[in-house]
């Protein structure tokens, strides 16, 4: 089970244009910031925040209880010129986990209804369960790309290889996140390396790049994350023969993945 | 003439892994505020900045000096674990211009080159020139996708949209940035209403969904986006009949668009 | 017993005129940053940062693990210029407790010995304990000096009594800091009503103007701060015909106060 | 003539506890934030901002226009919780300028009055001028104090060095403030070698420890700053025989000293 908390502002989009249009630069200093602070906070307690549509964010939150996502909630109303509403939902994958916290946020009312504050609330239970991360990183982006292509050409490659990796990711119910770079992470619970695999082949047939992947599984986002890290360095590193590695913290867990061979065994 | 800014953290990839992977939430919280700082320095002068791939970020900086890229890129050093390089450049297009700079950074050297740092130069000249910036947003988001559909899937769209557009836009040279929520700008020297109108219609039958623009025309970035919200907000006010609205700061522009009919005139 | 962390810059000094003075816009810039980040991570665990020396500060640290302490460690070695060493110690006094942190710290070097580097210490054992906090506020500050006398004339005021409450409270082994406009805060395990009154009844002669404090007792920094908060409140809202309150939570403790009248009691 | 700008939060005190007294992890953070904020925006147009009480901050502004100060008073109620006032005032003296932006500002209602938002206003005159400023500097703090006596110790010690200062300075219609560390910048404009030689003579003699000073004069805030930093490092690197070494930028001020003996000269 992953847990995952669905982060929105509260009627924002009338906020940004009263009494006249805010400057756009205030507007996207204030909101990497208010994706900054997040990240720092539910780190602290080893949760993981992507910025997805920065006034939507979504962030996994295992093993994090509502007191910890009130006292956020609370921050971000003691700081900001705005105010955020909250619902967690757990399920076996992280698509559904979001679905469900969503459909939990929206029955509070709507994202621009001006009645609608602070909402915080759990759509089935929180739970500490178990987080699978992908962190996927192109191969030599920097001698093929970067180096080579314009600032925005390479730019755009990389919205290429995001849009079709979330729809590659989301046959199996899983999410893809743009972490900068040449970086992706994907939660995705429940998925193998052979799954990784036929992905990233899809991938290289029709962009003619190729993607590696550490895969970490812990009881945590941070956890998950860290191992996923390991695991692309694992495969940097040449120790392991394939393109992904995934990495399980076995103090937890015994018997996650479906199929599961740890990456080196 | 339209003047861009391409910055890249020196040597940045191999800094995250180095000596171990370092913590995603750090990297993100680092990232992001590297992304407000530069937008709140910029801004000062007018500038503003797209994080791209947040290691690689695209400004619009007519009217900036030299000098003040300079101060820039000391308060970074002075306050970051990283340097940055940046390299302007002016051309006709938006797209034409970060080429021009791209190509400027890249003959110091690879972005991983160790050796590499804090470049500092300019591609051909300084300008002033003009801005012209299209703030474009999806008709109702809220009613027809936050409200109804789940987070993660109202996101998967918002992303096939900036794909399209992406697309099309670079047909005219220009570039297009998402900003959040369901927002993007587009850096559009020297398109035309027709343009515009053409390229949503595109959008509209792929994708079955209405956009519109507010389109300003000023000396810099800040300039051009505030008259682009002030476009946006006419259209929304229903005091224009059309999902275009272009307004120009006359005091300083005679003749700048091809075919120019100002919104409402 | 109240928990206490010294946080020290590594070499900071070299470093802020290495190869040249960096400029002090920067420095200040990133030395509140640090101390807003200090303040958000530690707060995310009940404990309260104050700014000291912004090169040394003192941190209340009742609960806080040294797991914490590291990752906190980690990631400002993560996103700043610069590392920080802690030293982390526990006594009935707050002066006692940041004594032997201090003592724990200067055992591994000297603050500008370029080889310590990320000491984390603990000088004798972490302790849940309790944390006595007094917020100290002038009365009606702002009609008798913000809006009568000039920014500075306030200022120079503020520091005076800042200065005697220093000197005041370190008979009793209590700490005191400025917080921010006409506030201080004292961390005060140990002390009574009475003391605190003859303290403000000092100041009262020598200075000419009234204090109030509400004091709170708690198991966290936070709590203990919450709880001086209301109290200050109750004396605001003339609850409480005096000018201390002091509040415990009773949940956790039973027999703290020396001579403990509770407020409104 | 030097250039001062006071900046206030309006009605900051009764937000700080409505509904309910705001956690103080929150409020430490956001005027940290504040600060940091204000010191770059600021800064990078030569301005320096000093935090005083944190809720009035006092900034050295020489050539910042209205519009700059209009501009960041915006970018604040952008992204603040709360909104602030500035008055700017000129005056031979940096005293007799606060003195006189402080008026300006307190004509226009209380700083607890909740109609008075966002006052802009001018005492007299925007100057170009000239700024002065002394970086003073306790020799070998870290041998004699950081490395032996308690964080705390050494803070109260810096403390009195602090206030003792500031009533010096005051005789001199100069201001002073502690910029971290053992630092002292004091805004000095009109001051000379003598005047300041007395002062650390003084000092030493009641609290029996040196200081130095590098003096800048310049044209902004931030220029004035560098040549102080310089200058300390000149006294530093003992290429000169005082404690004292005033340097200007002579492109722009032939005759600004009363007795102006440059540095080295
Ligand atoms: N967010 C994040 N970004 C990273 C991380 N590692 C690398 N990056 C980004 O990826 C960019 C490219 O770095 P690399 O992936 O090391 O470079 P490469 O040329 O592709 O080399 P290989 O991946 O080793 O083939 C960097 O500039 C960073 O922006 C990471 O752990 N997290
Ligand atoms: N960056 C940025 N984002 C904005 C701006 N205005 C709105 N947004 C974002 O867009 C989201 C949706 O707001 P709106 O576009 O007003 O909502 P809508 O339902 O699409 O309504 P209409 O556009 O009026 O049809 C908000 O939550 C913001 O995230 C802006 O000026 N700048
Ligand atoms: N850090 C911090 N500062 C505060 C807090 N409450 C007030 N302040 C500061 O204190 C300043 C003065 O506010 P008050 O103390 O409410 O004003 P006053 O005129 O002294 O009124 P009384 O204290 O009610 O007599 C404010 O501008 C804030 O800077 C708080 O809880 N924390
Ligand atoms: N804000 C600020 N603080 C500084 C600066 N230089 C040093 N400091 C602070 O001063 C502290 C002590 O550093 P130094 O003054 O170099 O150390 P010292 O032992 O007194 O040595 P000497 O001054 O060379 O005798 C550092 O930890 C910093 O906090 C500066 O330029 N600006
Ligand atoms: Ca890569
Ligand atoms: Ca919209
Ligand atoms: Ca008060
Ligand atoms: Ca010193």
């Amino acid at each position: 089970m992953i847990q995952i908390t669905v982060i929105q502002i509260d009627n924002y989009g009338p906020w940004t244009v009263t009494p006249n249009p805010r400057r756009e630069n205030d507007l996207q200093a204030l909101q990497s910031r208010l994706y900054e602070d997040l990240n720092l906070m539910f780190g602290m307690y080893g949760g993981l925040v992507f910025y997805t549509r920065f006034d939507n964010l979504i962030a996994i939150t295992n093993g994090i209880s509502l007191e910890v996502h009130k006292k956020i909630q609370e921050s971000v109303r003691n700081r900001y010129p705005f105010t955020i509403s909250m619902a967690i939902a757990s399920a076996e994958t992280p698509y559904e986990a979001q679905k469900l916290a969503t459909k939990t946020l929206q029955e509070y009312g709507s994202a621009q209804d001006s009645n609608r504050r602070e909402v915080l609330d759990v759509a089935n239970e929180l739970v500490n369960g178990y987080v699978q991360i992908a962190h996927i990183d192109i191969n030599n982006v920097t001698g093929t790309f970067t180096d080579v292509y314009s600032a925005y050409d390479t730019y755009l490659k990389v919205n290429e290889v995001k849009l079709l990796l979330m729809k590659e990711f989301l046959k199996y119910e899983a999410l893809l996140f743009f972490i900068g770079g040449d970086n992706f992470m994907a939660p995705s619970n429940g998925m193998n390396e052979e799954d990784y695999i036929k992905i990233f082949d899809n991938i290289n047939k029709k962009l003619n790049l190729d993607l590696k992947a550490g895969v970490g599984i812990g009881k945590s986002a941070e956890e998950a994350a860290n191992l996923a890290d390991i695991g692309l360095e694992e495969i940097r590193g040449k120790r392991v023969d394939k393109n992904i590695c995934i990495l399980k913290n076995d103090k937890f867990f015994k018997e996650v993945l479906r199929k599961g061979k740890s990456c080196g065994l």
